[in-house]
């Protein structure tokens, strides 16, 4: 089924893009990987093109598309080429940035958002702790007040640019009382004393990112990092959670979509008994198979992202993209795997690394459980 | 996520088809069940509200909407109420219609399609034969010239409307040489001498309809009973197939979401254990999965409807609705029958015949093995 | 995988028992399911060859088998008919019978056991009820103190024998202050008065059978009517379950793999596009893996049964043997009506037949939910 | 369901193992992942506790133990520590010992079995080769008669225990028009000339194995080194893979009960809303359902195991074992990693190495497309 939500402009964007990607990018992942993170380079280069500021306006540097298509069409782009890359920079310009953009003050736009268009200030954002996962409510980061600032302390995990971020936007229990609703946002400049990575995590995959725990020790902000309402990040957090969460949609299946064109083409060439493994039967049912499930979640994913185009997706449905996506790219990226038989299983296949990567993504973003969670309780369950 | 493809014109529509339907045809299904077959009395109902004429010119008593999404409407009604409707109407006024609409003469289009319209000449159309399943290659029908006529001999086997029909286009085999290339189609009288009806058939499910076995002995039509060109009956049925497998497709989801709707209902009313059922983790996320199946795959037959509006629905994109969301139907349904626990298992209750209804929909209008054969030699496998 | 858990001995009772149903019960099969019921005839004859008494000790007119075994065996031929007969003899033969044996007092047995062993005296069991579903603490039919008797009042449904039983066993509130353990159970003659069959029910399958509901309106019993202690009924049914759901596994398992071995020569016979649809990959991978999941699913079943035999069966190992082999059953069933095509929707064939009334043993002797509940609590979740 | 096919002898020797496991083994696990490949001091140490040589002759050092019991007990002692132990060691003592054992002369089991035992003589198995994958009849690798010797040439690949091996067990085309009836055998000394280890190959787990390619170039082989008859290699592989493939199935199951042991009890553990998470239905029934599945798939493999036992397993028994146990553990611990949330995607909880290290079974041993290839055969079809 031909795809129809996107117009000229964004296949002139997308072809950018890809450009970019085979020029300055893919030649060095393997790089990338050894030495676990994206080196500042490839930041700053992001930048130059205009990849980071999208949702920035334009005074601050920014792209200030206005129309989420375009963040679509970078993510599709990136997911191309692997998993890491849409994680690492939708973190950065899909999710940091409306809190960047929409929460903060005069001041701190200024201060922050010109470096965030360049790549200067790379940003992540802290909510999972060790002992909470997917439960924010259960927050244990606090910032406690100290005269015209707060000293905040805790740990965080899991947190994608982790490793190298400039800026963390963490979330910390301020009114302790008030459970869920006593949790404020503040931006914690990663040079303040205090503040430590503790560990660049050795991850199931997505070798080329610098995921991280971090640790807040007596932490010193100032009034003037706080991001939004005191108060009030919880609900922040809920508001912006549609856009990550079809962030990671549209990551998911076009890193499956990508991977499936190149086990088909892989079927028609590779041999066994004498002929091409896709002229078995199994293996063309099988294909077809997965096509059609690719094709289908496409058509959601695309009204989905239309949807929020037109600022109408709601979380229930984006939760309904993440999980579905999701388990759709796990299964077919399985069964891919399986078409390579025994190089499938070689790190030097994509398929592979493909196949490592995916796997969290039935887990991160608030797991599928998390998910159908959600949706239940939308269908007054 | 709410579905865009209809405006308002669509929506008067199915009001009035939903009226019809809840005021003439609703409150007699038993007696129809009971009877294995609907009566005239529905069809004539039905051609008075013109829902049988939808792709008809109204010159010969139809309603020449030009609009494939008004039968997507009508088919989706029909098919919220149970299976049998849209298969027994659809048979009739979706997939024989294009055959007298696109292929015929003025003098045949004269004879058959006003009374087609009202609902007095009730049709089928005669394709599987007892031995050759969905292969149409291996047809076995023949028919031989005789004067200025020809002779059928042959047999048809599960024949929607075929207890009833008056009128049946029949795929007989003209030049035997030449395979597929040697099919021609006839509008056969069913009042014709040697032509009967064998049996109805006792059916899993879809007890409303008198499919049925059809034997042709020696029965003599006219050249003006010809459909379409000599020894191109084959290529007619290839280009009309992504009707009837959008048909088949609109129908699975309509069916299995309305039935998935009332499930949700039930489960907030029935109690077990002292609580809803659907208070139950297991059956919360069960019904979260199921309502984000059904809602994925609706985006993609709407994106379906939408193409086949345009006339740009390709054979292999309608194999794949077809075939997926036969799937979908069948595993929803079974959950659903579940939570209805033993009640599901009582043909009573409604989900217990939808879960009949529904298991020939992954087998007819060319099984999924037969979608996933087309689909892999789309890809060039 | 050959099996070894029967001696010689099994399978010469095994002949018996095949001999005697190919001779006297599978020529009146389809009468059997016009008439909603299996006749007397049918019981008598099954006493008179012994089969209703294997373990009923001798002096009552039993077999007095000690063996589980020779139940497996008879429940396997059984089965391998259809799923009606081994679940209407098992009621009666398999379910009934050690209530009637092991928590009877001389005087009881006396009156009850050697006509339930020729046939004369057919047997139900009482449990389930239309508010309650498999939740037996919820059961809501009283027996209340009257003199030296009892007056029973409340309604049982989905009651296997329903509609011609003699004799049901119905576990009734006796002591409604203490919840599971105020529940016994009593004989209850189906001549007395207040006594009813509410309807014969209209089933998904299974159309041998006369499943049907009871009324009890002050339906009068006396002492020597209770079986076992007063208040322990409770935890007598849960005494005897483990045997219920073996039965239930081995039916289960014998049935689907009957269906299979018919598809696999089916597939070799039936040609499509010339050639025997078992000869197309797809198909031959198929019928791989269902074989694989049968036979994987034997070894734990003869495990079951052996552990029986024994006396060391636990309630939880029955559990998983009903759940897994209840699903095995459906999804094997389902991939066989496919391999059929049109002809597995078609009643006349076995195989559909088969699917329709194979779907209730996911629901009944405990849904496949409640058994998960059951292992879950013992694996200390 | 408590096991039986094991008793004290057996018992005894499982906890000799165990103990030497938890003492030499599991400690420089870390170390030896790290350096990708397991040290001669594990070979040397295992061979001294006599694990090596079960299947070999008392008089050339080994245990004689005439019973696969022992071997089953030791491989799924060593697959309850990780998958590659028992792959490693399997290699060596399962899988190459037979064809030192049963297909040697004299002088050649003097030469090689004595040190085979000790560790000393580290071996490997060379069938598998770049363009063949599963398909023995395709091999390329060739030996050419020279005088009264052989001339190698071929590469393999995906060869267990290849970076370290002294000796390999070759098959090579000898009689190149004889297809599989013209393939033999030869026992090739790692430190030939022309032979070298081409690469450790870079795996998606199984990260402690040093799995390679070789490469053999014009390497000279003695008359001496020819296993067996010539040109009868493809039966003898064929009459040993049953070993293997039991071998495979034993390994599967036993590290999947043992991830999934873990995780039941981490799942009593880990807390998240305030409960344990192990106390929430989906989780309550996943495990339910695994838990099943694990105990039902023992079943048929401790059958097939006793089987193997009295010589009686057939190939197409064992194929059934190896596939169907490498799906189950797949599907397992994919669970067993999302029970885990975000740290079942970290390398350092070992739920994350064992879904990495198992997703090979999958491929390995004949994929499980071939098996199913075996077992369709097998049913006529």
């Amino acid at each position: 089924m031909k795809r129809s939500i996107y117009d000229e402009d964004h296949e002139a964007f997308r072809s950018s893009v890809r450009e970019f990607l085979d020029r300055e990018v893919v030649p060095d992942l393997d790089e990338h990987a050894s030495n676990h993170g994206l080196p500042r380079d490839f930041w700053l280069a992001a930048g130059k093109q205009g990849f980071l500021g999208l949702e920035v306006p334009e005074q601050y540097g920014g792209m200030e598309a206005g129309d989420y298509r375009f963040n679509a069409v970078l993510t599709e782009e990136l997911a191309k080429v692997n998993m890491t890359l849409p994680s690492c920079v939708g973190i950065h310009a899909d999710i940091v940035a409306p809190y960047l953009v929409h929460l903060t003050n005069d001041e701190q736009k200024e201060r922050w958002l010109p470096r965030f268009c360049t790549g200067e200030l790379l940003t992540a954002i802290g909510m999972t702790e060790p002992s909470g996962g997917s439960d924010l409510a259960a927050l244990r980061t606090t910032a406690v007040r100290d005269g015209d600032g707060w000293i905040l302390n805790g740990s965080k995990t899991f947190i994608t640019n982790g490793g190298s971020a400039d800026l963390v936007v963490v979330a910390a229990r301020t009114s302790p009382e008030k459970k869920a609703k006593g949790i404020s946002l503040f931006g914690v400049d990663t040079s303040a004393e205090g503040y430590s990575v503790g560990r660049v995590l050795d991850k199931v995959g997505q070798d080329e990112s610098d995921t991280a725990e971090l640790a807040f020790e007596d932490v010193r902000v100032s009034n003037d990092d706080l991001i939004g309402e005191l108060d009030t990040g919880f609900i922040s957090m809920m508001q912006f959670l549609p856009q990550e969460r079809l962030g990671s949609a549209v990551t998911n299946l076009a890193h499956a979509a990508q991977i499936l064109d190149e086990t088909v083409a892989y079927a028609k060439e590779r041999k066994a008994f004498g002929q091409p493994i896709g002229s078995f039967q199994n293996t063309q049912f099988l294909l077809a198979d997965l096509v059609t499930r690719v094709e289908v979640t496409q058509a959601y994913v695309d009204q989905c992202v239309l949807a929020h185009t037109r600022g109408e997706l709601t979380a229930v449905d984006a939760a309904k993209a993440k999980w579905w996506t999701s388990q759709v790219q796990n299964d077919v990226l399985d069964h891919c795997v399986q078409v390579f038989g025994g190089y499938g299983y070689m790190n030097e296949y994509r398929v592979a690394r493909a196949w490592r990567d995916a796997r969290v993504t039935k887990i991160w973003a608030g797991s599928n459980e998390i998910m159908k969670m959600l949706i239940g309780r939308d269908l007054g369950l």
